[in-house]
């Protein structure tokens, strides 16, 4: 009997680990529920989920007896994880084992965007290094002040890498933390104010949405970078877009983006950005522990065993 | 009555600096001098150096009265610093003003190289992740064994940085150092062996040329990525091109190369190399202090005060 449904698009090696332990049914988004037998729906009871699809109320009311939503990805904000409270079902994540990789791609865009990375790169390859002489000048990235938007885990592991190229680490938070002489700001507008780099580190979702207001860009400063590898959301696009089309900020380095992966065209024609096409944890290493933490939950919750990385 | 002659290609802001302090004689390259009229070759006491053309004995004896060669940059191994110090003259550098920016290129040039950021931002820009899809795995870095090929100012600080990466360090060096726990291997290959990374900071010249050798890179083997911000002639490139493109070594960041800014065309048709503009100091913010550097290194030299970097 058949109770777990995989939703989402896994890759071979996840497709397969999970076929081998769970045998579960597979569909291509929530909107594929509706149309599996109805006595395939009752039997589900645990849900394998990866996308940026809403999973909401209408399609957990489909599969009767569903206890468990385990997410692929720290990021949950496309479950509609109260309305799984409400219905009694548990949703689980895969935190940490991500941490680092995300964090390590924050550093680098903010290096790589400060530093001019890409077209320099572009001035090697076209040739232009030898037709045309040097690249030019960048900017000093080291020593200059960072805030972090949301000190989280991810939050917490981009702040103590950068403390390494000696910088002053400011953030915002809900709440003040226990940190190493860090800086609160307990508005996100005084947070930008005092810092060189803003570096977005928020949980996605509802409550966090345009969190980086066009007021905390304006604060930034036309001598700002920013960087966000949490999702597009956390940030007013439309403003950052205005900012970086009219120099309100010096640039910026963007993992994550409204309507993945149809991304707003203006971004294309910016000289001042790096972008990335959300691969903050697109590594061999981290997705395989990704995929195993998820099938862990899994199991643990067929089991009757404590989850592991429990959500609500 | 001119006594200082400055060699090499300024930018506007260090011409207008060295005209406005030391009104100096400007020569494009070392082969100039003997065309200077011999009156004025008599009068220069100090030489603003800047540049890769070799600047010897031959050139020094052009200008009898010479007592200081202001070099700027840290590494000033296109001087010939030991004729040089036969024929009493001093040599300065500009040391630890440029650090930081080398070692924050470092680091990215190993993140840039191992998360695939090129490629990966061309997935975007080419429109191929909306149209094709997520663009695949790369590799993660933070938590992998990090060897640094000489542990002076920028190797340390390199070191320091990648500390916060949650990386062991090992290192080799003419001799043990005092660290925080980091592993010393007395030769280059014992240490490609130990580490994933390989990250050469030696200084140029002679005495370290081919210093990464072909075995080096054989030990350093198929999953091994090798940064180099020091000069293209500490590594045997002949090895590193067939190394990178037989897949010997995994991939390279590199910002340095030999018979710059003409480079081996081999590199332009690797997938596997990040290459920058020799721009690892290129930093408005940098290149202000070392020209600041080397003109106070010049005024304390005319001024009879102690010199602020000697090198001899």
């Amino acid at each position: 009997m058949t109770t777990v449904l995989a939703i989402g698009t896994y890759s071979e090696t996840d497709r397969a680990a999970l076929e081998r332990d769970l045998s579960p049914v597979f569909a291509n988004g929530p909107g594929d529920i509706a149309a599996l037998p109805g006595e395939q729906r009752q039997q589900i009871t645990a849900l394998a989920f990866t996308g940026h699809q809403r999973l909401g109320s209408a399609e957990m009311g489909l599969l009767p007896n569903l206890g468990l939503i385990a997410n692929y990805g720290v990021g949950y904000d496309a479950i509609d994880v109260a309305a799984a409270s409400d219905r009694g079902i548990k949703v689980t994540n895969t935190p940490d084992v991500l941490t680092d990789d995300v964090a390590d791609l924050a550093v680098a865009l903010l290096i790589a965007q400060g530093r001019q990375m890409l077209p320099a790169a572009e001035w090697v390859s076209t040739g232009n290094w030898a037709a045309r002489g040097s690249f030019g000048l960048a900017r000093k990235i080291s020593g200059g002040r960072a805030g972090i938007v949301g000190l989280g885990r991810i939050g917490r592991a981009i702040a103590n890498r950068l403390a390494g190229f000696d910088m002053e680490i400011d953030y915002t938070s809900r709440r003040e933390k226990e940190t190493p002489g860090w800086t609160y700001h307990a508005d996100p507008v005084s947070l930008a104010r005092a810092v060189d780099y803003l570096i977005v580190a928020l949980v996605g979702g509802p409550e966090t949405e345009g969190h980086v207001s066009k007021e905390v860009l304006a604060a930034l400063g036309p001598r700002g970078i920013i960087v966000n590898i949490s999702r597009g959301s956390t940030i007013d696009e439309a403003a950052l877009l205005d900012a970086l089309e009219s120099g309100a900020i010096a640039g910026a380095g963007l993992d994550v983006f409204l309507n993945e992966p149809n991304i707003d065209p203006r971004f294309l024609k910016l000289s001042n950005v790096v972008l990335q096409p959300h691969q903050g944890s697109a590594t061999v290493e981290t997705r395989a522990a990704m995929g195993q933490l998820q099938r862990d939950n899994i199991s643990a919750f067929l089991n009757g065993d404590a989850l592991l990385t429990p959500v609500n």
